[in-house]
């Protein structure tokens, strides 16, 4: 693990020396994950009698954040490939056995995550336009068929669409429209097609295009060998993509800061009060999202999916988003109009920060699941607002 | 004015139409600007005698907003054209007297302003890199030649660049290096070329390029036809240019909201309590920045550059940058991931309404001098603060 | 009404002098009435054919800005009298035929404010604790007896209880109570009693005690000679009360500005670049709160009732409750801790410029009420948010 | 150490109980204090060597966290005493023979601890009005006398006046005033004593009096032994008070959710969304300034001193303050009116909480600092600023 954040603090650099010309063009930052391959981090949450570093959440965060510092885009679209892999690699053995997992989804597990270890990464394709990622309202289905299945249907926000090895895609049985099943679709099978429509204010590098499947995959693409088992993952991911979200946009704020530092101090003007203040006060927002961050990255570690560990990844959420945000805003605000000149890193990461809040779970929303806790309410409850 | 207010009004949806488009390619908005000059607002502040409106500061910041609801960097351009001739045609008889001003100056004005009526538009050229517009620095020089002056050297933030008929330029005397002149360079003489450097965070199809001047011009180009006079202009200038870009800001600002509401109501999410108080806020916070501008417009017509007219100014200019940059920022968070992308409304106004709080005075400068004027000093003295 | 303007700067000083002695023991402002007696204020929204000023509502909204300079609980507790004297002044004669409300409606009505004109002050019992203001639901009743009315009950934040001359009391009545009426209670007759309960965080001057009523009044003493009229009166009285508190709460924040200016430049503190920052940020948001609360009481003149004046004043009401607390905090911190010592002028602005906010309507309703309006919903339907 | 935690926790609900009533007639909390010494909590920082906790600078700020969301007045008077003690302790050995301290100053040492141990508690006499506490500045000197020294001066802000057993005096040699020594002086000794001058916004129940001292003390009441000896605990007791004011104000932030919850919660509004989002924002604000405090004491115990330790003090003090203020506002916004009644938990927790900021080094001061730091600039440095 040591070996892990030392190679992400080695590789953001040259993501931040190259961000500028990933994001102009929105184009995936193709050398960045070639560098997170051959720095073996693809394996990071694999276990390691799989041949990975087998890191936990809170490993995983911290590696998050150092790759955010040079690109938020590049972090964004790992976080992606970690999830998926994490998901999967932490799923508790108790867990397995009382649900009546077969064996089969055991191995099939560990060759997906071998591959990872040999080089492999992964993207998610589950949010569809309209439905968002609740799962039991998607319009991709699945049917059996002699040698495996048959998948047809549409996703959107793919992040590394076009660039992944394979996709993690979610969809509805045909024949019984309540099982949701997972599968590992190869991005060059027949009928896997990208729609080029990523083409947004921030986060421009992550290629997070639409994805159409009408597509034909074996038995063993199947997650686990069962049908149904979509929620066995999806309910592990999202506090880990929420978590990991928050890892992602305190890098960025840092790098907001870091970044109004060298302008003020490159033109002589850090005798200004007001940028002075400036810059103290995101120092300190930012110190602050980054110690709620880890918190809740080692709550998900210790404790998954108990209240108190949900709350913590709500609260890194809600304050990696807005902190980002308030910090990016101030930080340009104090570097003045020559730093909104594009190609100036300030200029993309005011950009890139503003879109944390906005991810799912929103700050709105984490904030009344927040509010609903604290009151004694349960924000899992139907009702209280907007859900996965 | 009755017919200005309703031309921009009618124009205002066309711009907002054609918005995306200039934005993207950071392109001038020349289907705008021929709009503009159709419907005769070139002419806006020109005296009646002289073929023109004979608007007011107040009847401006009025057309202003309205243009900015339809396109902030149309607006923006405009802006500096009004400022140019609404400081031209407001300088104070009184003024030119007690200052001995020759007649030939008042007859240069009049030529000035009647070839506006006829439908050409000016550019400024005023601020130079690393020097912004601190007239007593500026490293143009000119020098008097047979027939006339040679003016040399580089321009930069001259929004407009490439489109306008003529460009007021700065520039200091060689000979006397404390003379500070201003002329009207025609933007077809030979040696005025544009350096397309303009590609920026918002705001971008202002064209607001650098200049590089290295022309003759004729003795008539001098304004005024006496060197040194350039002061005359700029110290007027500033109110206009600073509480007009604040017109323009809250008009972006209002852009913003509308564009929300459009959002909103079109998804059906108008329901969600957050998306309500963001937007009742905003509501609020945008019609209290109207009304600081209206007023601060109201003074600069009746009390021009008394001490609590500039207060006012200040007050417009702080309130404008930071109100439309915040509810900005609030409606792409009530509105959501999909208003992100690229050619939605709001993630454009997001960009440009940013970019208020950093054109000079910056907020953090109002601010500041609103302070020491509150606090009984004069922002004007030496030492308190940043210049023009 | 330049007299009444006058008046009101004139006895500002004198209030905010005695405005600490008041405070710390939650004293009515006796002296600061008599003045107000005195000078004729009480008789300020009283027409001028029955010895009043005749001033309208924007006129009122002026010399409440002033008093709240002065003293805000001062301010407040005559603001609730200029509300039941100008909603009384204020009925449409249409709307009254409209009604078919008996003449001796207005022979009633025109008694009441004479006295007003004479010296005579009123006060509001209204709220009824856990009812609110919701007059549907109050638990004081009436029953007609032989020579008038028996009244029984008990009101909750009557401000000015134990100083006023009289009360206007809403009940309802026990034959039907459907019908809800309103009596001008005699302060001294028999059987009304004052429970000091008001003593609190702000505003502690407005002695807002609970008002106990076990009374018998005259037949005349039935507001409008005809049972069930209480929604004439009590429909115009909101947008007077919400408005015109807003104009003290603007009031109160000025004065929090300036004794922070005081402070920092008694102390020769007025160099602090923070200091001067905060000073210059509450400098405009003062100003532009005052602009719409100007803006909102002009409409209230101009068109009572209507949507978009209505819009006004919750945006009034929002941003001078808003502007005022955070105004307050900011000039503290301004001022440092030596101006948290009690008897200090921005100790007590600081209590009680909290208090704008929670009053109803409340900021977090206003805000609401605004974005179901901008939304194109109608906040005054069932279901949006608590209602009067 | 886990003992002294949980007897902060046992007693915090009966600090909360006695609150109100302390607070209303700004009375010393005796009882509270009774509770502290029968807990041994007066100990807590005296090594257990001589019969205390022996407790560092984490576990101190865990207590004061706990004691502050009782009662925070009592829990800011409790802090000067462990500060004083806690600096005492903490005193390197290396540092001591560094600076050639004589032996006598290790044994009054454990003199004055070991005391403490036995149930005293000390008193921090340092400010000075208008000088506050630049030692180099104090106007109260002494005098060597046949037996001891003679003490004259007057001090302020000194927390638990008349109710501390001792109180740590500085005072200038007149002799030679570059020497700043420290005293400890009896509190019933002849010529001490307390002039009642603080009454207060917040923090009322701290007894904050000013004290005149005109007394004689013998030889082992001077700190040390040795003259000049006060920088050495005066430089260790500032980040001592920062972080530990941080530790007490995130127990106040706290309380004032819990206050809010409680109240929403018995008043059955805990379903309103604007409710509901003000707690949850709370709740995580107050979450990341904990976080923060704690941080900081972990550093302070690691490497007290050091210019990173430094840094995350600010920090810790920046976000406490500001934390406290916004959360307490925003949760009496929350509940409302009713909440305002003095009495109400939330009335007190809104004054006490507002006083965070302003104690030094101020809010404004701290993000100064950091920004600085951040800067690559020295806030120690002559001329950034405030200093102590």
């Amino acid at each position: 693990m040591t070996d892990a954040l030392a190679a992400a603090r080695r590789l953001a650099p040259r993501f931040a020396a190259r961000a500028a010309g990933y994001d102009a063009g929105g184009a995936f930052p193709v050398d960045d994950f070639a560098d997170l391959r051959q720095a073996g981090l693809f394996g990071l949450m694999v276990p390691e009698r799989l041949g990975g570093t087998g890191a936990g959440f809170a490993d995983y965060a911290a590696v998050a954040y150092e790759l955010a510092r040079g690109n938020g885009a590049t972090a964004l679209v790992f976080n992606m490939h970690a999830s998926v892999t994490g998901a999967l690699a932490g799923i508790p053995d108790t867990l397995i056995e009382a649900l009546g997992v077969p064996e089969s989804f055991l191995t099939a597990r560990d060759r997906v995550l071998s591959a990872v270890a040999d080089g492999a990464w992964y993207a998610v394709a589950m949010s569809e336009r309209g439905v968002g990622s609740r799962l039991s309202q998607l319009s991709t289905m699945y049917t059996a068929e002699r040698d495996g299945f048959h998948i047809k249907g549409s996703k959107t926000f793919v992040s590394g669409a076009g660039h992944a090895d394979a996709y993690l895609v979610a969809a509805r049985s045909a024949a019984d429209p309540t099982l949701v099943s997972q599968f590992l679709v190869p991005a060059d099978a027949d009928g896997v097609t990208v729609e080029p429509t990523w083409d947004a204010l921030g986060m421009r590098a992550t290629s997070s295009h639409d994805l159409h499947l009408d597509v034909s995959v074996p038995a063993d693409a199947l997650l686990g060998g069962v049908e149904g088992l979509a929620l066995l993952v999806a309910q592990l991911m999202p506090h880990w993509m929420v978590a990991s979200y928050a890892a992602v946009y305190v890098g960025v704020a840092q790098a907001a800061v870091d970044a109004a530092v060298d302008h003020l101090t490159e033109r002589r003007l850090a005798h200004l009060p007001a940028a002075r203040a400036r810059i103290g006060r995101a120092d300190a927002a930012v110190a602050a999202a980054r110690l709620v961050v880890d918190e809740a990255a080692r709550r998900v570690d210790a404790a998954p999916g108990e209240p108190e560990t949900n709350r913590w990844v709500w609260r890194a959420k809600l304050l990696a988003g807005t902190t980002a945000a308030d910090v990016a805003a101030s930080m340009l605000e104090a570097a003045g109009t020559s730093a909104t000149r594009r190609g100036s890193a300030l200029e993309r990461l005011y950009r890139d920060a503003r879109c944390g809040s906005l991810q799912p779970a929103t700050s709105d929303v984490c904030a009344d699941w927040l509010g609903v806790a604290a009151l004694g309410g349960d924000p899992e409850a139907e009702g209280t607002g907007p859900r996965w």
